[in-house]
């Protein structure tokens, strides 16, 4: 994060690092020795010592140096004493316990403070606060207030743009251009297919941006003709996060939290480098979206450490993200227009790096029913048995429900792309894709099965990974693990009996 | 971790930096200007940089250079051009695809080799470095088996322990210190009562060591009165990781393929500061052991953040990870036997913050169960209902089951700390512990629920946590959000109808 904010020289971030040298285990060299500021210069900060966290002008000097400076970011240093005036100042206990009472008394009494006052600000204190900020804010707002009236008048599509942004609503016809893909046999790359679908809203939305964690090529979320947002142009919509994960899913989480549509893209195991900020995306409620391609061993020669295997589980539970697994083409456009109407949840759009065959959706039900999470793509009179297909491996049900069919085998195909959306539907509805009396029921994913069995039952089964994967051609591979139609229909068989 | 490493001043370690440029999007200037070398001076390393990696008399020199410091470890920046001598040099397609059979010719007589040759090594190349190898190696393997064996002459209990190491075996009586806990209703947190086992495994094992990311003082993981792993005293036993989770896995993993028992510890939320070497240690299927304490909504104050939820998922999707959340002091102490018995699995021990109740093993089942995942710890005539219960959650489902019997209604308890070692039973165990024939099946646990229905099935329900959590002392939050004899109690008969 701190490198990504030096090459962009983002002279408006100012960080104050309070040197207090202490850990919960004890003195911060018990295992921490770098020397924190010219780590900064090498990230190409401007780094400023204050020596005294209690030297008030050393800190406005500071502060008025970071004021001017635009160039690069600024740390601050400031070497303090934790717990400063208690009895446990610049001790451990100051850091990992409460003071206590006597000793907050104690702290108070350091402070020239009545020990006995409690939630106690000295008189004046907040009306200077107050006045302080008042005094200042009143006439900045003012100020942005007719600067953006004189804006709307000058430029009003671009001013409802910002309205649009800062009301979390979208203009009419923002999804007026996503494609439709005839059935091909041959298919597209879901990611290839993302890609042109984002390149399609996009325009209509250009409050949604974002970039890849040193991957656009390979996860397509490149905007097409768009500039790069780089230091000498902070008007550019594709970002260059550099192989930073992390970094990548915090500055999104932030894009989000200021109104605009962020989202950034990698391979799905390179998840597990950014679990934390999907995770806070989730607690805050957030409409960040992330877009993980390669999403299976159907990334082949680079093997399992490469081949997201439980990846699936980990954005499955947790709690309100919207996981979200298209299986063709039609399904992955639905998937990005739920995604950017819904802008209030977190979503991961999981994308597959392979070909994936577009459905035939005259003959088979509409993508759109993706947004309900489950739907029936296709059927039988009276179905005996339930195929459940995901992402890469729904064009392979369908197969296997044609050759079923061909055989008198009565079976229903039901596409799954987000549990999350599923689990929000009417009982009513759940049932009638999941009829409580067919429990022959056979999930198909690419992924662990961990979950599953709240689809299939205990006379269910599944398709699944149950180990690691491995290295070689993804056909090599689709054998071996049994993803293929005779492998499908053989499974589906013997649930029959 | 190279902030680690120079702290410990790890002399024995370079690092070659390969500076070549490029990264997957384009030229590393689009997202990466750091100056590299600095940011390692600050981290206390010897810099040194190479100009040209065609320079073998400058790589020498700076190979020499290393080898020849004993007080920091060594970065060499090498600046290099990917794809060297061949048409793509210095483009990023030189990293991101294969070059092709044509410009693989080109290359190849730009080196001035024969282009249709392939796996080729020029003549006398292999002959050379073999000899190079054997000619070094003999001689140094033949004075460490002389100095081995000097060695177990003057210290045949060490050479002995080195033995066990290298064979991967457990010295006799490895566990006879390993203590029993009485029966006890206030009980004990099963992190302290942890602590407690590994210390008495620990002095008869000397070679299982590890340490904390900066939580020692919470996880409990030290060894009481050993020395800590520190620049002035490698045989130190606890290691001081500081607050960098990820290093200390990759480190963990590091001693545990160095024939060392390592582990880490620190609290179960952080878990997604560290997926990357837990992940890598299933893949490798080596014996690290992650101890991860604050394992749920038993955190409390500290509020959502800091609550662990789709952790425990998280660890049970990795395929070959041993989960193991015992559900009191005794199944702790059984834990780490099973843990350190088994040695070619990672593991991973799920402990609680808070104290929870001994239960009397005179009147429940041995904790001896746990070796095999899951077992019946009480359990009725002809029972009616199966409760599940995991880690702080077992003895207030043994409670429920007290209450159940009072009131005439039949349960059993089914104690379920390690889902994975109850998959490896063979199906008649399985089926011994669920009969299908008992559908009402009840587990309770403070985690998300994902996973759960396998063994509840359709008709069964659970007490897990389908959202976040929040910030209040535990026994507001396990009142919100039902985890009270009462509430088992209750949904127990709403099951029973």
């Amino acid at each position: 994060m701190a490198s990504l904010a030096g090459h962009l020289k983002l002279s408006n971030l100012c960080w104050i690092y309070d040197s207090n040298h202490i850990s919960i285990e004890g003195g911060t060299d018990l295992a921490f020795d770098e020397d924190v500021g010219l780590r900064f210069q090498a990230y190409g900060w401007n780094v400023i010592h204050v020596d005294d966290a209690n030297d008030c002008d050393a800190l406005s000097e500071a502060i008025e140096a970071f004021r001017t400076t635009d160039d690069k970011p600024t740390l601050i240093v400031v070497h303090s004493v934790i717990g400063w005036g208690s009895p446990r100042a610049g001790t451990a206990k100051a850091h990992g316990e409460a003071l206590g009472e006597d000793n907050v008394r104690t702290t108070k009494e350091a402070y020239g403070w009545d020990p006995d006052k409690h939630f106690y600000v000295p008189d004046g204190v907040s009306d200077a606060f107050n006045k302080a900020i008042a005094d200042r804010g009143r006439p900045l707002r003012e100020e942005w207030e007719a600067l953006f009236a004189r804006y709307r008048d000058a430029y009003p599509d671009l001013a409802a743009q910002i309205e649009h942004m800062l009301a979390g609503t979208l203009p009419d016809g923002w999804d007026a251009d996503i494609p439709s893909f005839e059935a091909d046999a041959k298919g597209i790359a879901s990611r290839d297919a993302g890609g042109k679908v984002l390149n399609a809203i996009q325009p209509k939305v250009p409050w949604l941006i974002g970039g890849s964690a040193d991957l656009a090529p390979s996860t397509k979320t490149d905007i097409k003709g768009a500039p790069s947002f780089e230091a000498d142009n902070y008007g550019g919509v594709n970002f260059h996060f550099g192989v930073r994960e992390h970094a990548m899913g915090a500055v999104v989480n932030g894009m989000t939290l200021a109104h605009l549509r962020g989202y950034g893209s990698t391979f799905l195991v390179f998840l597990d480098y950014m679990r934390p900020p999907v995770r806070l995306s989730a607690i805050m409620e957030i409409g960040s979206t992330w877009v993980y391609t390669h999403d299976s061993i159907g990334v082949g020669e680079d093997g399992p450490t490469h081949q997201p295997i439980e990846q699936l589980a980990m954005l499955r539970a947790t709690p309100g993200l919207d996981t979200i697994r298209p299986g063709d083409a039609n399904e992955t456009a639905e998937a990005w227009r739920a995604i950017v109407k819904d802008g209030h949840h977190p979503s991961a759009l999981i994308l597959s790096r392979q070909a994936i065959p577009t459905l035939d959706r005259s003959k088979y039900a509409s993508a759109a029913g993706l947004a309900r999470g489950a739907y029936i793509l296709a059927d039988s009179d009276d179905p005996e048995l339930i195929l459940i297909g995901t992402g890469s491996e729904l064009p392979l049900v369908a197969e296997a429900h044609e050759k079923l069919k061909a055989e008198g085998i009565r079976s229903r195909v039901v596409s799954m792309p987000s549990w999350y959306r599923f689990e929000l539907q009417p009982a009513d509805y759940k049932e009638s894709v999941f009829p409580p009396t067919i429990s022959a029921r056979l999930a198909v994913e690419m992924g662990g099965e961990i979950g599953w069995d709240r689809y299939v039952g205990r006379e269910g089964r599944t398709i699944t990974m149950s180990t690691f994967g491995a290295s070689a051609p993804l056909a090599k591979l689709a054998d071996k693990y049994g993803y293929t139609v005779e492998n499908v229909v053989k499974v589906a068989k013997e649930m029959l009996g």
